[in-house]
């Protein structure tokens, strides 16, 4: 079997609607040509619950999908109504782009590739001489643009179906978020959206030359976003598994994809992902440019850098990692650390920094950067080339200094109005994690916080996403707005197809718990139809709802693979004669049949002081009549 | 192939001492016939890492292991010195223990079964008349028992290894925990374990008939502990593939293990468990109770879940799960929850209680429990048969009116001197569970708290080791003393071997996450160590460091699997070029050079300030050497 069949044959199971899903869409207002997509959940009671949709056209039956051809043109006509950008021949593109300086053995195949890469690139757009087209801009302008019409309805989702999850009551008031300072809405307007880009607490990555990106929000007013990195590697790998392994990341519920490539076909790689990604896109240049010098950092020069920016401004890349806060002075900080610098491109530019005894040359042409940034809308996530390698190294000054340079720079983006992330760690023990959050919002003035997990502890190689997913899920809580998954190949070697979905489903796990204990109006109510599922033995339901189905039916069928089990009222944990579920409905049913007899409460709080003063009366003879019915919990397994 | 032969076979599986691990014993002073098991990890730099260790003698070569015969008596000799106790002829077996009420297919192989269990059986014994042989009576009386010794030693480990990590300064400044109200010293002396067990505070499950028992403590100033619950069902599993799955957990690191078995042949499966367990054992008698009453919770009587009770003391378990809590009056504060009553035991007493109109028999029958339970020095863990079985439910009136009255009742057991902890939820979304370490603290008097995770989200089913992960670690660290392991099977089905490995692990490292925020004194360095060896690349170190060293290095070698990648000075994440540890190395160097050179910075506080004044006048000089001696990072991959 060669490659391309392969690949399609992969993308064809990726494509799979999830079951009893549909993908629906929710229409603009203020832009009446937009089409929301979401997916709808067809529960076996009658109910349909609504979710938040990253997959794209992919799990929709009904799109062609041509990874050769790349999505639609979605962003296209909202850009040439807005007017004010325009098409360009763009740069020359160079054999260098993909660190191509020899014959190489494949060279051949990597011919048909890239000219397959090139005809799917689209003319470039830049802003009109002079111009600044970030959403930011627009935004401070007070604009609402299509992409934050479109943001606002995705957040609310519909929002209707939640209504007897979120009624107000003893459990609202119970089961209210905590928000640690985060404000949000019961409602998402398109305003609000528009209003948070404005003052930075938000970000809509949307390069102009990704116009087939469906536009998302990162702010900490708005859904936990989870970001998964793919990347070829110069060791293993190749371009159809990276495509692949994006359409098989945002399946499972990545709302952004960092193309992590290094080595040879770098450019081509991105060509393929751009075009082929609904979700936003974020490049660290830096890995490339180090590429077009032969990998020697000293030979690093802003031309060679400015150039690559400008090349992947060009392809759509929708936000680029740019390590400008690790500054010379900091790096002696990091010399006594267990394990000194652990960012790739941190370590870059430390070394540049030190052979050429000068400070970091995208510190010291930062202004330069910004004004590309906005001449494409690319947004920062300034990077943290310091971030701790280990838990011993957590919250030391080099991190904590570059933190404070991240925040001054933050204010330089934002004069450029450049919609701006920050990037955090990494490996924080739980008691320390909150001071990176407290520091980050003080120094960073609430632009969104982007973290690598953190990792709470170093010894569990293999396991790491759930060492992380733990500080992740915390960190969220407090306010970070993304997080970057880890796999369990974390420290180990390159993820496959399994480890990228089982670091992306922990990872949802964190956001989602992030969101629930934030006190996110749309996240609760999820949780509360799966129980009621799960409660009302609605397996199917149950599996649907869950955020990998197949593999909680799976689990399920292990042990009771027959149909009948999926209706059955227990499961094999107890099986049937000690079903607590089922108990519990008889319970149900006798306090129920109580109420109406006795004076009956009105409310649980109020049921609890009844209660205590036992409530004997109606008691007994409904005990009587309780057992008189049989009161058997018993249920035959059900044959065949 | 027949059972026993694939029971042998996976028991030499896991027989198998982990990588570069060796068991070694240490003495104790005070009763210097204890040899207190630790393990060694010898490091390929010559140093030795010095682990706790729960597997018992099954990963000690030279132990001769029968499971036909069982585990050594080690604290025969430690109660015969006591003389306060005396054997009996113990309860009569009856064919209704093992649920037996008529001939059954499989009964040719159970009989056989039962009589090598009969064999294993040792002759009870008893506290001697109106006796208490309670550790907490020892305790409260100042004597320090070999029990309370050898939890000394053991939780201290051999802690000459971690001077290097915990050296006072700028780093032990900063990752000081914050232990949230917990006090460990920075030593644990025996008569810190007394002081600790006599105040009730923690507890030392070990009942006078598991004489097998390693002792280890229950309580929040010592490790966090973990429990993983084993046991046949209704509807699958035997009997073997029970006691192997013991061996599995504790090699995996389960601090104690609950058998959990329902349906027929109870009370010989325990036989076959806690005779060759060097964990506690606990169970939940309501369960067998239930079966010898043909599982008609109506017909459950004080006398037959004595008779119960009573069974099991002499069997040897070594705290009973008993929901005394749960209170008639309670009852109707489940109507109105999303998922009502989800425990198992909880839901067998409710039905009792509402089909008798009577106060659960247990908590009126409570002190007589007391008698039973110090003569044999069997531990209370007081159930939590109203905990939520969703988030929606936590923190309502029925579960905190439990909580409060199974503080009340661990007055009363504290009034005999019984050994008490009480059990905790359950599903607790995060911005809750700091509640629940409150109000247990408040009303339970700091009596060990023994949570099952907490789920954070509902939404997760198949992952859900995850989901309570992070509910797990930040309750650990707000004082809980033990987390009950949730496996991805939770909700789903029955855990096999693989599952409950799984759930192993996630709660080992939420554990380890808790034991690290909280600060115990012992606990990070094992972090350091593995992040030192993974800064130094020493892979198998880093591997055989890690909770689970055969699944780090797999990992490793599907990218990687030639021994020559375990010494290279990089991975396949990176690949050679882009290596930032290596990076890194120079940039140490580097700085350590300029340290002498310019004015040397004392520590890192300094350095940063002599930093950010630009220390100009070396680096240049440095600068250019650095250049000059090539400076490249390429190391070539190492052929063969």
């Amino acid at each position: 079997m060669n490659a391309p069949d392969k690949f399609t044959q992969l993308l064809t199971l990726t494509r799979e609607p999830f079951p009893a899903s549909r993908k629906v869409h929710v229409p603009g207002r203020q832009h009446p040509q937009l089409q929301v997509p979401m997916r709808e959940v067809q529960l076996t009671n009658g109910e349909q619950v609504s979710l938040y949709d990253t997959s794209g056209p992919y799990t929709d039956p009904t799109a062609e999908i041509d990874v050769r051809r790349g999505l639609p043109d979605l962003r296209g006509p909202w850009l040439d109504a807005r007017g004010d950008t325009e098409t360009y021949e763009g740069r020359i593109r160079q054999a260098l782009d993909d660190g191509d300086k020899s014959g190489d053995a494949d060279s051949e195949r990597m011919a048909r590739l890239r000219a397959e890469a090139a005809r799917l690139q689209r003319t470039p757009r830049r802003a009109k001489a002079g111009g600044n087209v970030t959403q930011m801009r627009y935004a401070r302008r007070g604009i609402v643009t299509p992409e934050m019409e479109y943001v606002a309805i995705r957040e609310n989702a519909k929002r209707e179906w939640m209504a007897e999850y979120l009624a107000d009551g003893e459990r609202a008031a119970r089961l209210k978020g905590n928000p640690m300072g985060a404000v949000m809405p019961a409602v998402i307007t398109p305003e609000f959206v528009r209003d948070e880009v404005a003052r930075g607490r938000a970000i809509i990555p949307a390069n102009i030359n990704h116009t087939e990106v469906e536009p998302m929000a990162i702010g900490r007013n708005f859904r936990v976003k989870i970001n998964a990195n793919i990347g070829n590697s110069a060791v293993t790998s190749s371009i159809e598994e990276e495509v692949e392994k994006l359409v098989w990341a945002i399946r499972w519920g990545a709302d952004n994809v960092m193309d992590l490539s290094t080595g040879k076909n770098i450019h081509t790689t991105r060509d393929w992902i751009v075009r082929n990604s609904p979700v936003p896109i974020g490049t660290v240049p830096i890995y490339q440019a180090l590429e077009k010098v032969g990998g020697v950092a000293e030979d690093l020069t802003w031309d060679i850098y400015r150039d690559t920016l400008i090349e992947q401004a060009e392809q759509g890349v929708d936000y680029f990692t740019i390590h400008a806060g690790l500054r010379l002075p900091y790096i002696p900080l990091t010399a006594k650390r267990r394990t000194g610098i652990v960012s790739r491109g941190g370590s870059i530019l430390a070394k540049w920094c030190i052979a050429h005894h000068k400070d970091n040359f995208l510190y010291t042409h930062f202004e330069d950067i910004c004004d590309i940034m906005k001449a494409y809308d690319v947004s920062f996530s300034l990077g943290d080339g310091l971030r701790p390698g280990s838990g011993a190294d957590a919250n030391d000054e080099a991190q904590f200094a570059e933190l404070r340079t991240l925040g001054e720079l933050t204010q330089v983006a934002w004069k450029h109005d450049v919609q701006t992330m920050i990037e955090g760690p990494g490996h924080v023990p739980m008691q320390l994690i909150q001071a990176n959050m407290d520091e980050q919002l003080k120094h960073c003035h609430e632009a969104p916080f982007y973290t690598l997990g953190p990792l709470t502890i170093d010894i569990a190689p293999g396991y790491d996403h759930i060492a992380s997913a733990i500080g992740a899920a915390m960190i969220g809580w407090m306010g970070t707005a993304m997080l970057c998954y880890v796999t369990p190949k974390e420290h180990l070697g390159l993820p496959n197809r399994d480890d990228v979905k089982q670091g992306i489903i922990a990872y949802k796990i964190a956001a989602h718990a992030a969101d629930v204990a934030k006190g996110h109006p749309a996240a609760r109510a999820r949780d509360e139809a799966l129980s009621k599922a799960r409660f009302d033995f609605r397996w199917q339901d149950q599996f649907n709802l869950g955020l990998d189905p197949e593999t909680a039916r799976d689990f399920h069928d292990e042990t009771l693979p027959k149909d009948s089990a999926k209706v059955a009222h227990f499961c094999s944990m107890c099986g049937p004669k000690f079903c607590s579920m089922k108990i519990t409905q008889d319970v149900r049913e006798y306090a129920a049949s109580l109420e109406g007899q006795a004076a009956a409460p009105t409310d649980e709080a109020a049921a609890g002081m009844a209660a205590q003063q036992d409530i004997a009366a109606g008691m007994a003879a409904k005990s009587a009549e309780f057992r008189a019915a049989g009161g058997e919990i018993y249920i035959p397994i059900a044959k065949g």
